[in-house]
């Protein structure tokens, strides 16, 4: 079945039952404020990538418990006042690529850190940065249940913590302008810029494409498609575990970061997309706590609205960082 | 099979035999200029497109005996002097996009047409432009085939002269080094550029990334994906006809456009391709009568080298345009 | 799920609401009595296909604007009286083939007319009959987006126009009765008999199988399977034209011509089709508005009923014509 | 790969070592006399089956041990005089279907019977005959390997003996002239044919499209695709069978029966079929002993050449009964 | 969908209307009385399988109306006391295999008999048994549809009835305990199991994974899946006899055994099995009327929950033989 | 096609060159001595596996670096002599499972340890160990990547140390004949086991079943399935690795130690397996310098000879162990 999910009307209404442990703050704060106390200012380098418009950094910033975290830094070649900051987090399987790879927001007149996500960046995008954690215990192949026993263990609990300390780290970074940081993403990096918004101190706007990570016991009775069924295959083989799974994922389910984030964001959504069902993304949405939007592309599977959709996510960003009139 | 065509050593040496009718040349000249008969300057407007680094022109000009055929042009806000051009050419089922689809050439300080490819636009990036011209009989779902029965009604006769006129048509927008113009596209785009290098006065570099449109009596009974596979359900059901189709594609085959180019070419294989097969990719290249390279990638589908070809591709325009020291 | 669609039961009572424009049946009246103010009476040839209890002719007859449009016409060899005529229309992608494929009604005692679909042909049944008509803008590949943009330049305009001068040519070949006209059709072929029986004077009986372009709508948002396919792929590529393209569509919707249409039908339906979606063809059937009958095929896909069903088309002829006692 | 066996060059010359058991003879003759001895002259009993321009019968005729087989036994209306008689065999899995399933050849004024394959009908046209024997032991699901450790035991020995005895039938049926018989068929019906060619008396012509059952061991070890891989899922499961299943297999290879068959032949093969590889034909073809002629359809697979390709057969048939001038 | 039935909670009510013959009872009451009257002794022979601590019978024994049927008897080697027996029955497309298939209850130290299933055996374990009776009629590639027109002539009146004959023929063998036998099976084993829990005398447990055979009408409506699917196409071809099938269907229905069985059950189901549906598995569970545990695997297809489950089954034999304490 | 790979007569000499660095034995010596440096006794606890005939143990020993590898290991429960002793390694994706998924060995009268696979265990049967080190770099899903860029971080250093350990192991536990020690496996395991009967003191024979991680440059040329394309996946994505990764896989390619294996072996090779190519196989097979032989399945996929090679694997074992005549 092409739109496979909820009819519209219903996605718009759609807020199930939210899981969530009472520690979750704690767990959080916890996990930042470890970090946080490793923190070191990031280390950048500037690098020639032909793109002669441009200045294109190699930064390394201190991620999860200070460990060392890859990400390029991108801004326009006459750089004179600080401008307002887009931070990125890529979709599964993909690292941070190369400079050229991210030339939107940049020639839209942002600067640009785009982060690179441990362990992946083999499927399709490069990347740079290793997981420098052990699997702790046997898992599915991928990532999404490396560590699942447990919410201290699991991989996305290093990987959200890098993507606040990014945040973190981009106001040592030249012509930035701290008070004007947004998070941005789609599928994973759209969950992972949730998460931040939700998890890092002084973001000011989210733009969430798809978002991966959302409302996962609805996620993996519904489509079979990786990643999603990376849990459901772990779980057919592990079925004793199936509860401490669930648990664990609470901790870092969009849903519950949906209800504690507050700054303007832009979401998309497609209902023909089988990676992450429109349920799980209205979900997230619905919670929601700050100002918001969302656009519905009834055609589109996973690649949403494609370039398309890019129009609105410039327009989103003059609109909340005040550079064009409404 | 993952690599499935002849080994990387057979390929580099294969040179199969090419069918060309004695009025090939005598053809393309009269289609040229029976075009160029019609040529009108190009019509440009500036667009907001809220890329502040650039400046982006929503471009009409004359294609295909006069027709009005849509294009991007884009160029560095602060444009002073003439730049190099790339001319571009896009893939099959897709347009023009939106000019945040093409920012990689501005972003290396070159100028850039982006050609709409008439008629198609709609299977990934949106077109603006019709085909002007009726289906003269009937066709398999797609352009392969339209007007196929006689090299004078195809429709890459069409599209190829669209390509020309462009090429033509750059001279007249601002900031074009009109002695520096590359052309480029990527499978059916890298099938026009080939072409284009061929067929258009003054085009001083070709950059051909897997492309389309090349042997074809070889791609179609090596591989029956799509749109390759159009021409091969055409003759299926046109038995009788199938000689007819394949001497109107001699006309159009990548391999006699490419022993008439002479200006330097980048190609690109990759050899796990099974829409455009490696050796009817070697086939062009090995018959390619200018400087050439060819960039092999032996792990990669039609998705080819990817971002890490991007670079590759920036250096060689840089080296042809004398912009950067080898 | 094999049967995937509404359980049978709703099925029987599904009418959903109808979308029509207010100026339907001016646009229709003026589409018609245009292209008959171009009628000229068809010319015929007969031809040797070998089958020697036959008459087969080669006709062609003015359709739409005029155009010249090919057809099949058989007759029984040793014919005496004029005869009942079923006027046939092809599936999606075949044309009028040749006459050898077209026995069954001849056989039974019927004259027999067989449209060729103008421009398609190339993926089955071969075609002879091109499109006069230029492509009105981009367009997936296929023949559902050609001109989706307006009704006046859609492809099915001039398709139904061909289909209502078919009938009105027919009266002017030898043999048949032309009080006594039905058209016939499966899938593509249903729904442009459906739109005919609706359009053009004269019908007396509508055989219509499994019918393709009925609540357009509905079909896309539940099968993602060529054809219907087309529309949501240009959906999903100009989102911005999604309200432009259904309100072309609803201009040939077979549920809109379903209320038009007054002569006896035979419908056919399988559950467990997945190229036209059981509930459409329901829709078409349930609002239709002359004597009907439906015959469903609860285990069968897109072939629906074959050769089942072909005897109670046969039957169903012979009681409308009152051949047979009921 | 689309063309995926051997080279049309290489095919036209393709002589596999054949393999065939001393007694290969004496095993059918003793089989054809064991049957002959039982052999009743058919019934039959007109059917009305609405098609008033012909005369339909419902036979029933003694096939293997004077089993009773069903056939269509299918006449113009108005006959007079005796007419040649094609004598025809259904692909895998179908049945005998309707009498409107079967009005080419009658059509061109022969008289035509078709067999009813015991035991098959239910995959597509519908049968009406039963398998008289039980299985003789564990079979894979499916026809191919019913009884296959033993010539005796398998179920092609009945089903050829039937066809051999259907020819034998037709000469008591009214309007047959027995001096003009001949057999046809398409995929398993062309290897029905092609044994039923080199087994019955009398046959004078044979009418081969695409078929089955010729050069088992190759073509197992090239396709995967049902209902060969039948035969090699069974050797999967009973390895220690593999020699004593090909030696069965060899008395009902077509490669077997084309030295053995002395009548003017029309064969056809499609070099896209991955049902009956192309060369698995070729090797029957290229064996065969009497005149021939083959059809090669470059861009087709298991369908073959289609209604395209059916003109051929009736143009062959006029040829070898001396209907036509050539 | 992954899980595509019925959400759980609606499962666990799921009781759907039992369609039943009035003389199903009778029908099975005579079918077995006449297999028992032509009931004699198992005959067994000690086989060398090289698994020095068993001993391994090749068992014959008479099945329906006392056709011979193989089975494997397994037993400890230092066989002292009577154990409990647990009967196997084999997944569809299996055979008996070989000894060293079926190692699991004998090393829990009950001693086991797997029945070999008729004309099966060839898909994945080996078998060794003819089916002895002839197709009665056109039958679908499989055994789903052979002699499907009559309950008498059904396949599956055979197999069910060698089942019940197997129990009854273990009394036989040495070391089994006959009033501690046990039927299993899993799928096609299931469906097989509980018929046999139903109609054999004596069975005092059952252990029935993912079955096979449950609620057949819905089955086809949900799953185009095989083997399933094998009575869908049947009834495709043949709708005219879509009733009759059914209706013979019905005295094979585990929903209509589940309500006659009174022995402890031990079920197992997998929410994304596609093969067999959840629901009609639950129609059986719901209904049975014995002891009953059902074991829900919420992320399994057909695979159910594989060793895990294992543990399980041992256990529960245990509890039903009062071998370990609960 | 179904047997893809080079014909059977060409496979039984193919001797691919082989790549091995100069340092290959001295890492290896360095790698085994280092972690033999930390080795401990295993510790063990026998478990209730409900399995009466056996005595099922929990194991861990100390693997690579001393690192804490699970295992079971399961004797005859009247184990008086010490019996010879099978080394078992998983595939792909598997854990250790439970006692009940490993019955064959020690019903054959063996006894019997399997080792858990680090970090896998997830995908089939469940696993109980993690892997103890970092990802050391990105890495495409899965574990063929996973540190892939040296030798010396790579993933299968630590899992071939590890069952070199086992090896090392087991002479610690009840009931071994230290002098009888045989390993085995299937694909993963079958390229484990084979890794370990050229690094391990004492391995006195191998059971090698169509294995996996051999010939790495071919496989990944020649199939794309998982998980060889884990490897060619990387590749595309990080080109410019392509050289170092293959000069990483040289060190742990089963033809480089098959040259310096010597016990005897027993290989099975598929003919049809598109997981591990048989030309893989046969180059690790022609290179073994042990005695040896092959069993070669010719219509199997990567199942291989299935129940029907279980004989053969005992039969061989006996042979070496001299527990029965040939």
């Amino acid at each position: 079945m092409a739109q496979y999910d909820l009819p519209l009307e219903q996605l718009r209404q759609y807020l199930p039952e939210r899981k969530e442990e009472p520690d979750f703050d704690d767990f959080w704060r916890e996990t930042i404020s470890e970090s946080l106390g490793r923190f070191e200012p990031p280390v950048f380098e500037e690098v020639d990538s032909g793109l002669k418009l441009l200045k294109t950094y190699d930064v390394t910033f201190s991620g999860y418990m200070g460990q060392k975290i890859k990400a390029w830094f991108i801004v326009p070649k006459d750089l004179k006042d600080e401008l307002p900051c887009v931070v990125e987090f890529v979709g599964y399987g993909g690292g941070r690529g190369f400079p050229h790879d991210w030339l939107l927001y940049v020639c839209a007149n942002f600067v640009h850190l785009v982060m690179d996500t441990r362990s992946q960046g083999s499927s399709w995008l490069k990347g740079d940065t290793p997981d420098y954690e052990p699997s702790h215990g046997p898992q599915y192949p991928g990532f999404m249940t490396r560590g699942i026993l447990d919410p201290r263990t699991y991989y996305y609990r290093r990987v959200f913590t890098d993507a606040v300390m990014a945040v973190q780290s981009v106001a040592f970074l030249p012509g930035v302008d701290a008070k004007r940081i947004a998070v941005a993403g789609t599928s994973q990096g759209g969950g992972i810029a949730l998460a931040t918004a939700a998890l890092a101190q002084g973001v000011k706007g989210l733009i969430c494409d798809v978002p991966f990570l959302c409302h996962f016991e609805r996620a993996v009775k519904l489509v079979d498609s990786m990643p999603y069924a990376e849990i459901s295959s772990y779980c057919k083989v592990h079925p004793e575990q199936t509860e401490t799974v669930f648990k664990t994922l609470s901790y870092f389910d969009g849903v519950n970061f949906a209800v504690r984030a507050k700054c303007p964001a832009l979401f998309s959504v497609a209902l023909m997309d089988d990676i992450c069902p429109p349920s799980t993304i209205f979900a997230a949405y619905n919670y929601y706590a700050g100002p918001k939007r969302i656009e519905v592309y009834p055609f589109a599977g996973h690649e949403g609205g494609g370039s398309y959709h890019t129009r609105l996510k410039i327009q989103f960003l003059q609109e909340i960082f005040s550079l064009r009139e409404v």
